[in-house]
């Protein structure tokens, strides 16, 4: 499997149905896993798809709806009973933090994990960083105070050209400065250029969450040239006229935002639970950007 | 179907697992639906076994571990989306009440319905009458102040017997009270007996809700003559051990209160996630109480 993949583990809105649970995905980066939104259900999601609690280190809210975040005091719970430990981190706005460290304290006062709080505000800003990849929250538009998030791979270590690398002697110290691109001096003082030692590095890839929002030209701004977009679908065209009082997008605005954006592939969800499938959304979001697909509870996407 | 029954939504202890949810049942009583605990996911338990919410108004939490109760955000938060009235009433100990109550005005600040909190203690009291039943709470044995509930038909009216009241010419205004029991005067003074004018009501049955308890004989004497008994087995006698540290109970000692109480049913459940199936449980408590049966998701039992 990839390197880089997601989780639907809920795509629906609003309430939970026997179609479709509430919000949920898990970023799989390299076996580290990371939630962003925790609808209730979420801990049986995982343990569904057969995430570990253990992998499970970052959970990152979107907004204070209760079908974004109820999930979290059972999975933090039963992350404690399943003696998970090191930390985890939940990121949210300050009012998030305040109630649900008070919940987490009652439900849940013996913890085996140190249990932390990132307070998130409305904005662009890079909130977590590890070796190799990013999370940048930027704003979306809704009924409340809401955040998209980007998770972005840092640039990857260009590859040595063996042949190369021992024909010039290149010391096993010295490597990896070239793989991140530096320049080789010879003892005589010539300069052997990087390209000559190295073929390119593979390219550092993107995906970004957008969920919920109304269509903001804003957001195709903030995602721009992000390889892989989830973006809300809440309506079909058949029921747009409900989108921007309620602050959802239909399936074409997830498209027009993704074709804005140059992204490489779009995949749509938060349906309402007005449809019985997602055949219309399907067909609204392709007409704009072929590249879509409807997300659904189970599935894994690739992100490379 | 008969005119009182218990749905079990969740029989399964701690975390929710792909084979069991947490505790969660529903008593439906000529149609009016009163829960019993609230773990995570009732609310799509409830859709599943097609249970209305809108018939739903008298929630009753046994004790504050998570998996009996955080159910309730969600729930309540759908209930006002589904635009339920009158009100709903969480029957829950004073903190309980204090903690949901701020978490649910925080997520459902505009609700369709009143809700209201009925702080109970962990004694034994009515704390719920109307015109065909009562609840009663009474002590369990767990490791924090917990409760089980007592489901109780008040006494029934008597049938009239047509022929000896059309017989004696009784005045409809007199059928009422002749039906609860009173005798009839006749005009010049004779008294009619009421067994003569009437035949025997069907009997008044009851439910029993024990989860979650140590074994305790008291418990066999809080539910003594009920009818049917809801009592926790987390464990088969192969991990016996566990139960009374941890406050739990084993198959066997839910089948001897159910024998002590002089039950005619006796249903297990809250099952420890070690197990793969409830057979030892079930094979268990049958050798000492035979009237046993498994709790399931999706079950509903009869209580007459």
């Amino acid at each position: 499997m990839a390197d880089f993949k997601v989780n639907i583990l809920g795509c629906g809105s609003a309430t939970p149905s026997l179609r479709h649970m509430p919000s949920c995905q898990v970023v799989d980066h390299r076996d580290r896993l990371m939630m962003v939104d925790c609808g209730e259900g979420a801990q049986l999601a995982m343990r569904r798809m057969r995430l570990k609690y253990s992998r499970l280190n970052h959970i990152f809210i979107s907004h204070l709806h209760g079908d974004h975040c109820l999930g979290l005091p059972g999975l933090l719970s039963t992350m404690a009973l399943h003696a998970t430990e090191g930390s985890v981190t939940v990121h949210t706005f300050a009012e998030g933090a305040e109630l649900f460290s008070r919940i987490i304290d009652f439900f849940c006062r013996e913890r085996t994990y140190e249990l932390k709080f990132n307070i998130i505000r409305p904005e662009r800003a890079v909130i977590y960083e590890d070796k190799s990849l990013t999370v940048e929250t930027f704003p979306l538009y809704h009924r409340v105070p809401c955040v998209g998030y980007i998770f972005r791979e840092k640039p990857k270590l260009r590859h040595l050209n063996r042949e190369m690398v021992d024909f010039y002697n290149v010391p096993i110290a010295r490597r990896h400065a070239i793989k991140e691109g530096a320049d080789f001096t010879l003892p005589d003082g010539t300069i052997v250029a990087n390209h000559r030692l190295t073929t390119p590095a593979e390219p550092s890839l993107s995906y970004a969450y957008c969920s919920d929002t109304a269509y903001n030209p804003l957001v195709a701004e903030a995602v721009k040239g992000v390889d892989v977009i989830y973006h809300e679908a809440t309506y079909a065209h058949d029921q747009e006229a409900k989108a921007r009082p309620r602050g959802h997008s239909t399936a074409a605005e997830a498209a027009r935002i993704a074709l804005d954006a140059g992204a490489k592939k779009l995949i749509i969800g938060h349906y309402s639970k007005s449809y019985n499938d997602e055949t219309m959304h399907l067909d609204d979001a392709r007409s704009i950007f072929p590249q879509t697909i409807a997300a659904n509870e189970g599935l894994t996407i690739d992100i490379s």
